[in-house]
């Protein structure tokens, strides 16, 4: 639990003695961040290219420190390949284990009770294709137990047998979250996108954290809870880049290159979590990623495509495909379809908007309230309340992306599912021999399953609001998908029913004059599945892409972006943040978002501390300050840094010191140096200031001083600043009027402005 | 000529009654740049987001000020599609026009002189589509004028015509181009990739460009030089997304908002170029643009995606594909191909390398030498050598695109290309009834067709480097692309025929045991086109995604990557920049290279103005100055802006003023404010310093001073300098020490320095 991020302090201190090459005089921990800190992005860069340098310097010298230019320079595509590796084959460990344990929960195969329903019956190989999930080598649990499958009784038993699984299988999940890795609860997408922009939370992407998460994630999905396991699949990921980053000094040293790998890790997840390897990338692009260089882009992809590859190799669903709902499709669109297109375009939006609310609300009360004092027992509770309703239904007693692929899928004529039951006739007045029109009717299976799914449809949404932010692991891709998948499927069917029945209207005459075939109802479901998907996450093109990826032809592209448009556009007018950025505010993590434009009209001197009745800057004087004094600062004020200054009544700025810089210098001079005692001098300039003979031996923190803290005037638009803060990643910025040093902008302000803007709480911005 | 760009002015000048509501006291022409300059982007910016404050705060007054606002913000969605059909529609026109041109050269078609060959043949249906260019209705010259088709007399007569249409065709191309817009030339993309990093040339982007360039281009590719449409085609694109800015105020105003415009107008280029909307997006990203924000992602997918279905429906090569040579490959490869892909991306990189210095070589020979003094004569030898040279050659004489599709191309047993001269054979030793397995043996069509496009590398390796930079427009995506994509057939071919003759070696035995169909020489070929193309423009991850749009298979995606990876490893080792980046700095364009990072430990006192001998910056004092005094600074000095500060002995920096809007300013007081004379003094500061009372009236340009100018301290690295301009795109930065001023750092002092630092010449940047 204490590892991962956390384990920077400690090779701060056993790699003391290499640091010590770069940084001189540098004392242990000096330039290290504290839990629940932000990492000054251009210091940690400097730091990089130091280092850079200093192997390229060294690497004319001799062979060996040739080879080490060399190996460092590739290790970052190794540390690539690993990640891909490791997370591919995770996630394929993930897919099978959910796979079997889900079917555990209906039954057990007699061959070895190691198999899933699919691979059992696959072995027996008694049955066709058709009928492979209904073979005599499975047996339900009343049929082993008691002997029966037909009647109420075994249907109670086994309706029984099944939520005692599902709350077993839960009950583990929060219990193995609660004692051993509370960070593996939740999709972790709002706490990557924050460390990836800077912040620290030290054990976070740890390999308790990984382990932890991974089996827990098992059992969540197993359980039959409304959750998925993509969004969780990026945090695995991200562990796993973590963790691999240890092996590698450069990586492991360097909070900024970490994130470079960090957010490799998370393309690497996504294009696991949906095969799709290049919307994976866009992903981590568009919706993870801060500080996001070319370079990074290369090897995210390069990640990304080894894991989807690891994760083919091992052919969890034994299609060659990487996901459940791979899907094809043989009928073009119409144009005019496009109307339903955009209706599930608003429908997505409208979901995306009401969810958000909803689960925000619903979080802000456990939060707040005594609900949260007993996760564990919510847990059980809707796990044991999806499970009862989940039951009688069949679509939503299968697992959800066994739904999702059902809804995508394009009825082929073998086709035994409910949804796929027309009814074929010959028509009648196209029976000419040379082209025999066969005409294709509604069965009462499908008008069955149009009800069972706008059950289904029900409990999902409600249940899923419940489910999110629970303290196991949960995404919710997969959900909202589903919800989107059933109205689209509903709608489509619809559109099929309309067009089947209205065969003389104009607009149905010359487009669907042979059959029905004309409307895909799988079609509708993919993409009001990709119109709630953005709804709830305002993903844009990474969701298109992922999409497209998944049928793999460019002429449904139009749609799936029709919808997703619509869709964003919808929800935006509604509320602008997505999930991901809810929570973040929510958790008051100091998140600074790069999508959002600042466009308030006010000036640097208005967010700027102190503000105008409060007490002056504490600042340092450059050579006239005693151990004594700065003592005093730093204890009176609870700053995490101070500006340096020629003289107290000229103001001119010369530098910056972070508090813990100093603080651990002071207390290491106190120490190590001779001499050094409160009464001592502290200089920050290039040579000491004379003093008197009998003073105490002074003390220079040259070193740990900020030469070049980044400035700006009072006058400076806040627009311009927050654009400074996000692309250079700053932690502070000092403020000057007429170049006289006037007051100081930290990240925790600047986001306390915007907030404040936006008439939000301020003081929902928890951590620096 | 003096359209595009240049109308900013004018714009300036009418729009100025306008502009007034927002930049009060704004003379016209203050906020305006003059050619061959770099834009301030964060000027431009904060204008953009005045304007769009000013009319979110308006839209609350009226109903019609709503519907502008509404209306503003979805004239960029509105701007996206007419570029998407604008471009789409151009690239239609542009491929079917150099299809016809191309067939002209050879023949005529009876039914009209209109029809291509192929269009021809398919009207007049007499054959079969095997045989489609071959039909009685299409007529070669010497079947038209002699009467005659057999004979060497025919053939020398057909040999004179093909020169004499390619020479004429090269001829009108030149002169267009000369006469009437020189800015025709070449590919473009290093001008634009200069443009949208802030860059202003007027006319580049105009309509007589465009129209230029579209004919131009035609004629070019038509004549049979060693070039391309692709590169030229993102020219047009990005023409056509500059001539629709003008459509809007919102972006005809505003620089960096139409440079948003024009990155998504460069991924509608490419998408129509190679039918890949996703790469061309990626390429927009990674190989042009500059300031890519995330909504301009989404805004370039969109116009990239109505790109391609404009040019799917015009559907210019017949076969519903956006591109001539796109494939389907149907057998999978094997892991021990990965040899010889990884040689192909060896080869890739060697010639890239080879390429960008013999053609940089030969550019710079022609801009030093008499030689560029012809470019008339120029064109026309390297027509005339080409197409003599290439006439006899079955493979150079079609179009390159045509041999490209050939050289991708699968074979299927119908093929009758030479390429495709199987013999095929029953295998005896297998002719079991169940699985009657075939083998096919090489025929002597293919040992012709190697010798033949042996011989069709060195001419396009050669004649390529010559081709490349002269007075038409030329991309280079398409003879790199035939130059890798031979290699690569040869490779494959010869590894086909190695397993077919030695299937009893290990390696071959499980793979190859069923004839020759193990090894997809279409597939070489693809990948050696995207080493070549990799080791000549350095494009990674969109070069992969776009070649994966040509063929569709997430599987050959593995193959494509080892290759572009090797490809750019070799590469960047014999030299650093790829293509573009060299003609950049060819022709002294100020671009600073997102790409690289700056690795050396100068500081910014190292690299600042004036340096350690020259006279002291020249400053302004805030209110001691008259109007002579400045005047006189101005006509003194060249720099383009000057530091105002407190006094001459503080040094204290208040802002800074450019010299355009000075000189602007004082020169506007002196005509229309009463009583400014030389005497007056001009004041900075918020109110009017005491003046004796016989002084003349005083000018206040408070308004023109930038109150917030950026910057740095004296001790600041370069590399977080160079970081600074880039992320920010600053023109210039001011230099402090103890916060007094000490200099000045520009866009151009920091290209200076980087050359400098890259032992390169630093007086070849010539703009500012």
């Amino acid at each position: 639990m204490d590892e991962g991020f956390a384990s920077y302090n400690d090779v701060g201190m056993n790699g003391s003695m290499k640091m010590m090459d770069f940084l001189e005089e540098a004392a242990p921990g000096v330039g290290t961040y504290e839990d629940f800190n932000t990492i000054d992005w251009v210091r940690e860069k400097s730091r990089d290219r130091d280092r850079h340098r200093e192997i390229a310097s060294k690497s004319k010298e001799s062979m060996c420190a040739l080879l080490r230019s060399v190996s460092d320079a590739f290790s970052g595509w190794l540390l690539m390949l690993l990640i891909g590796l490791m997370a591919g084959a995770l996630a394929g460990l993930i897919d099978i284990s959910a796979h079997w344990m889900t079917d555990l929960k209906e039954g057990v195969c007699l061959i070895g009770f190691w198999f899933n329903r699919e691979h059992c019956c696959w072995i027996s190989s008694d049955t066709t294709y058709e009928d492979r999930n209904n073979c005599s080598e499975w047996r339900s649990w009343s049929q082993l137990v008691i002997g029966q499958t037909e009647g109420a009784f075994p249907y109670i038993f086994n309706y029984f047998i099944y939520v005692l699984w599902a709350v077993m299988f839960s009950l583990l999940a929060v219990s193995l979250v609660r004692w051993f890795a509370p960070y593996a609860c939740g999709s972790g997408i709002p706490e990557i996108k924050t460390i990836l922009s800077g912040f620290i939370i030290r054990g976070y992407l740890g390999k308790w954290t990984l382990i932890i998460k991974t089996v827990t994630l098992v059992l969540a999905v197993s359980s039959g809870l409304s959750l998925g396991k993509e969004g969780p699949l990026v945090h695995v990921a991200c562990c796993c880049g973590n963790i691999l980053c240890h092996l590698f000094t450069k990586y492991r040293k360097n909070e900024a290159k970490r994130r470079e790998v960090l957010s490799a890790a998370a393309a690497a997840g996504v294009s696991v979590a949906f095969g799709a390897p290049i919307g994976g990338v866009l992903f981590s692009l568009e919706e993870v990623s801060y500080y996001f260089p070319l370079k990074t882009l290369w090897r995210s992809f390069f990640a990304a495509l080894v894991a989807a590859f690891t994760l083919r190799s091992i052919n969890p669903f034994g299609n060659s495909r990487l996901v459940l709902f791979y899907v094809e499709f043989h009928t073009p669109w119409h144009l005019l379809e496009l109307i339903p297109f955009i209706l599930l375009g608003m429908f997505g939006g409208l979901w995306g908007a009401f969810f958000i609310r909803a689960n925000i609300a619903w979080c802000r009360r456990r939060k707040t309230t005594k609900l949260g004092k007993y996760p564990v027992l919510e847990v059980l509770l809707v796990t044991a309340i999806t499970a009862v309703l989940a039951f009688p239904n069949e679509y939503t007693r299968i697992s959800t992306s066994e739904l999702i692929s059902e809804l995508f899928n394009d009825c082929g004529p073998l086709d035994e599912s409910k949804l796929c039951d027309y009814v074929t006739v010959t028509n009648a007045t196209n029976s000419t021999n040379e082209n025999q029109i066969l005409d294709k009717s509604v069965g009462p299976g499908v008008y069955t399953a149009m009800w069972q799914l706008f059950l289904a449809l029900i409990l999902k949404v409600f249940i899923t609001v419940f489910t999110f932010g629970m303290k196991v692991p949960s995404g919710l891709f997969i959900p909202s998908m589903a919800v989107g998948a059933i109205v689209g499927r509903l709608l489509g069917v619809g559109i099929e029913l309309l067009a089947y029945y209205n065969r003389d209207w104009s607009i149905f005459k010359d487009w669907c004059s042979q059959g029905t075939d004309c409307i895909t109802p799988g079609l509708y479901a993919m993409v009001g599945a990709a119109a709630c998907l953005g709804g709830v996450t305002r993903m844009t093109v990474s969701l298109v892409v992922i999409m497209f990826e998944l049928t793999g032809g460019l002429e449904y592209i139009v749609p799936l972006m029709a919808a997703a448009m619509t869709s964003k556009w919808v929800a935006d007018a509604i509320g602008r943040e997505g999930i991901y950025d809810a929570h973040i505010r929510l958790n008051g993590y100091p998140f600074l978002e790069a999508k959002e434009e600042f466009s308030h009209k006010t000036l640097a001197m208005d967010v700027m501390r102190p503000r105008r009745n409060d007490p002056v800057l504490a600042v340092l004087i450059q050579d006239s300050m005693t151990v004594e004094q700065v003592e005093a600062i730093i204890a009176e004020t609870p700053y995490s840094g101070y500006p340096v200054v020629v003289s107290q009544a000229s103001q001119r700025l010369i530098g910056f010191v972070l508090r813990r810089d100093l603080v651990i210098s002071i207390e290491r001079a106190r120490k190590k140096q001779d001499g050094v005692v409160s009464a001592s001098s502290i200089y920050f300039t290039e040579h000491s200031p004379s003093l008197p003979p009998t003073s105490p031996p002074s003390l220079k923190l040259r070193s740990i001083m900020d030469l070049s803290p980044f400035t700006v005037t009072d006058q400076t638009p806040m627009e311009i600043v927050v654009d400074i803060f996000r692309k250079l990643g700053l932690r502070q910025c000092l403020v000057t009027h007429n170049a006289r040093l006037l007051g100081i902008i930290t990240k925790k302000d600047v986001l306390k402005h915007i907030a404040q803007m936006a008439n939000q709480d301020p003081d929902s911005i928890l951590f620096n």
